[in-house]
């Protein structure tokens, strides 16, 4: 049960939160302060008198629900708006290569129309002899052709330790769905007040992907996108990952934050990942998050995934008129 | 190993044919013989001139592979075509509830541009207690409201002894989820040449949905529309199953069946329908089958998935725009 | 809401069933007659103290649960017991290949404990142009090699159109994991009194498979028998299906059927077969039924996973062993 | 490709490393020296008469393979022995909740034969607002707990940060489900040469689970202990998650190392935890992981999959004569 008190209502709301210290949770949001841990038969008929809503059928992850946080909420970065109001483009390689490559890569995202650059510099690859990355040198690349096209970052980020570096070279933190409840993790991103792009696990279920924002929500930080990149099904032969569509509107009506879609990963076949994309985007994404390679064949990963620059151009703007259509 | 020839090359055909006589299968299509269960080094040196094509790495739906068939087949029913050159409504209530309510449900899936009605006579219902259709009756009022609005009949078959008396009602065959691997249903349809709406099973691969197809093909009945309906994946709290949307773009590379997509029974809830029909539309279906209900709260089945005459409409017509908008 | 009666009660029970004729469905089991749809609230007062228990959260298949039907249900055959104080060993061929092949086949099953023949006649083959069976020449040899060797025989039915034809030859109709939910075929054993083995569907929870046995339960024929054949998860590399063996002692709280376990299509390769087949006897199954083969590499069918008779002898009883420590 | 050599032909394989350094990855065990990423017509036929093995399908899991590895590697810790010759309980309750009830609980493990004493100071929690665990007491408590009954330690590390306190107190690293693929943890533990307890993920698959292994085993760490630990799959009503039996031949195949079952996750619900633990015995698993609770109704965690000393007593019993069974 969550009760919801006003702010302005302060003496009422004191007494029950000192009378039940250590018992309850207290969540604050513009005037609206949410109390859980206890229920109405424990508050006086005067206290009682003062809640503003009973909320008996509620998700743990309540500051992550439109329940208690009922307005959208916006990203706003140096060059992009995530939002239910815009639609954008993150566009770049699986990983930076080089700088002479995540330069041109940078250049051909831009040209499509992202205004953010996406490309890992710390990799988790499923075996150990796979290519790692390129560590700080990576960032140094991705950062430097970002601003050269006046661009964001968004960036992979696999440990705590790394947080501190890592937070100088991106303007998003991108917490993988290998790590999407990786507890320790979370915490930390939850610290900063930059933004985080959450994807969402392979097996992870709506509630899962709302309580692992949540553990980000906890420690102060709503900048908060999420990403549905496909989940695990019985099905891998042709397409990687089954895109789960319906997450969009789903995520959309509980929760306040953006939801944007990653079509690469879920199709894993670059035959398939122009249709999830403007599937995605008919199902009401705020936006894209695509790989692109300008030779998939020599990619150090993901290549068979990888739309080209002229791809991502003609697949960007279909997804934009169909997401105008949308708003009609 | 498939080996192709050409049907003009008769004489050293029919030699290899006779041959192998119980070893072999010889599928025709306009003037191509593939034969199958022999490999090249079993040919004379004359005979293996005489192939036009090997085809090694097949699979075994042959007449459901592009591979075999590569043109794009085409469904004409008396008032609809589907196809990738056209985009088709099949709308109606889950279950045909009298003849008033279907008639008024018709009036409604018409005027919302539905050219195939559809609705349940003999329903396959997880419990034994729960409705299990009007039978022949339903039939009646299902085919005399789709002759008033000059509208097709999709409904479902669930036995072969239903059969002789479906057909004298219906324009399309439904094969349902549960039966999609009920093969000897399979086979009775593929006796008929009538058009077959064949729905993917709750957890059949892509793979298993072209093996269902071909036995309908095998018993020389190409009229085959395939129908992703959602599968059944590890969530299933916020929308019944998960619809892969990638699988309209895979079954439209590896089969020339049209495809369709089905949000209702994907969503299961009317919030989710309109953005899994937008979705299906985006990832290429050529066609959409909805359910509606005037009344979803005193609906005779699945109620909670049920858009309004109003909301078909608009959907309708969204999805004609995103339709029309990946063909330019 | 399932309102319980003792039968002796009658007059006051005919009234209720009266008066809430075609709202109701009534249930007799013993001494117990249960009626479900109505509530409490819609009897007087002393119809209320007439009903001997009320039970508010029961599941739709009424008939296939303990709250109905505490007792154990033993099914029996001339040669078999299936009970949950005995353990039985169904075995044989996947498919029946020639009179000679079966006897020997049977010869090996009874020699390693056997008391059923198991062996396809009319296979469910995933591909139309798979070897499909001897048809009723397969089930004259299998019964004839039963017959020799004094056992039973379960032998799957397709389609209702076989049944009075099946009928003649086996001691129990087995019901495949792809008819799971071919209500037609569950409604037309459910009309015979012979005894059904029912197979859990590839992605069949466990309530379908309540459901699935309900339909049988309704038509009268409670000698049911449930088979765990393992279900489709993400990972089929290594073996076909995933074995689910708490699905045993989950069956045998809700339900009173036995429940035997087919290690075979759930490892789907004979190196996990005897593993598997420990593991459900371990989690309390009733029974098992293993396929058999004396040449795996030529069999028409299923020959990855097939146990030689020498494997199947030591596999059962390793079986029966740790069958009586849990008994103990 | 794999080419294996003898470390003794030292000149013929020295020249090869040096030649194709950068291009190689090089593991020795014993005397055998496996090279990757070259094929062999890239040796000269002097360094081709020298290889000893040519694999040419070999998973990228190289050291966590029996083809580089084939002796079965025993895990020995001060008062138990891991491996396939032996039958181990770690047991204790989900968390340490205060120093008083992990003795208490320490006393019952022992005395139901367990030799490690498990217990989370650090819980990976779904939600945020969950007991996150006792931290470093926890560790102290346990510790404690285990010296008093001559027991080992098994307890969660879930970040990289606590590496160097959390060793100080424990016999065993456990990597929990959900940081299966946190590679940054997997590297730091194998840096360090203290036994792993790796649990299988939510939805890893075998190969997940072996590339995972190898993250550890790469940095030389080869105290590895597999876990089956459920799965998550369609159906999570009844059982928390689908125990996988099948997966303890398959790794036993595959891999050297130890691999052990825990039944407190896979059944979540104490009715199902012994017929699981059974079942995964008898599937041959090394051992076995038990959550144990004197009064589960006020666990701070997992309460309801918790046996009660008395269980867990019986039911190692059980299982250690199911496990002598297998080895006669």
């Amino acid at each position: 049960m969550i009760i919801v008190f006003n702010s302005n209502q302060d003496p009422m709301l004191q007494q029950v939160v000192d009378r039940f210290a250590g018992k309850t949770d207290v969540f604050t949001h513009n005037e609206r302060v949410a109390i859980t841990g206890i229920t109405i038969d424990d508050l006086t008929d005067d206290e009682q008198a003062a809640a503003v809503e009973i909320i008996t059928d509620h998700p743990k992850a309540i500051q992550s629900s439109r329940l208690f946080h009922p307005e959208t909420i916006t990203i706003q970065t140096p060059h992009t708006t995530i939002s239910d109001h815009s639609f954008s483009l993150m566009a770049g390689p699986c990983s930076v290569e080089s700088k002479e490559h995540v330069l041109k890569m940078a250049a051909a995202a831009k040209a499509a129309g992202a205004t953010v650059l996406r490309g890992g510099a710390f990799k988790p690859r499923t075996s150990p002899y796979s290519f790692q990355g390129l560590g700080e040198d990576g960032l140094k690349f991705l950062r430097a052709a970002a601003d050269q096209f006046e661009m964001d970052v968004v960036t992979e980020i696999m440990d705590e330790e790394h947080l501190a570096m890592i937070e100088q070279y991106t303007d998003i933190f991108q917490i993988g769905a290998r790590n999407m409840q990786n507890f320790s993790l979370l915490k930390a991103v939850g610290k900063t007040n930059k933004p985080v792009m959450l994807k969402r696990g392979l097996s992870a279920t709506i509630d899962d992907v709302l309580n692992a924002a949540e553990y980000i929500a906890a420690g102060g930080n709503h900048n908060i996108i999420l990403t549905e990149r496909g989940i695990r099904t019985f099905d891998n032969k042709y397409t990687r990952n089954t895109l789960d569509v319906g997450a969009v509107p789903v995520l959309h009506k509980l929760t306040p934050y953006p939801v944007i879609v990653d079509p690469s990963h879920a199709a894993g076949h670059v035959d398939f990942v122009t249709p999830e994309a403007l599937a995605g985007t008919a199902a009401g994404a705020d936006g894209l998050i695509i790989e692109i390679h300008d030779d998939p064949a020599h990619a150090l990963s993901d290549g068979p995934q990888a739309l080209s620059p002229a791809e991502l151009k003609t697949t960007f703007a279909k997804a934009q008129q169909i997401h105008h259509l949308l708003g009609e």
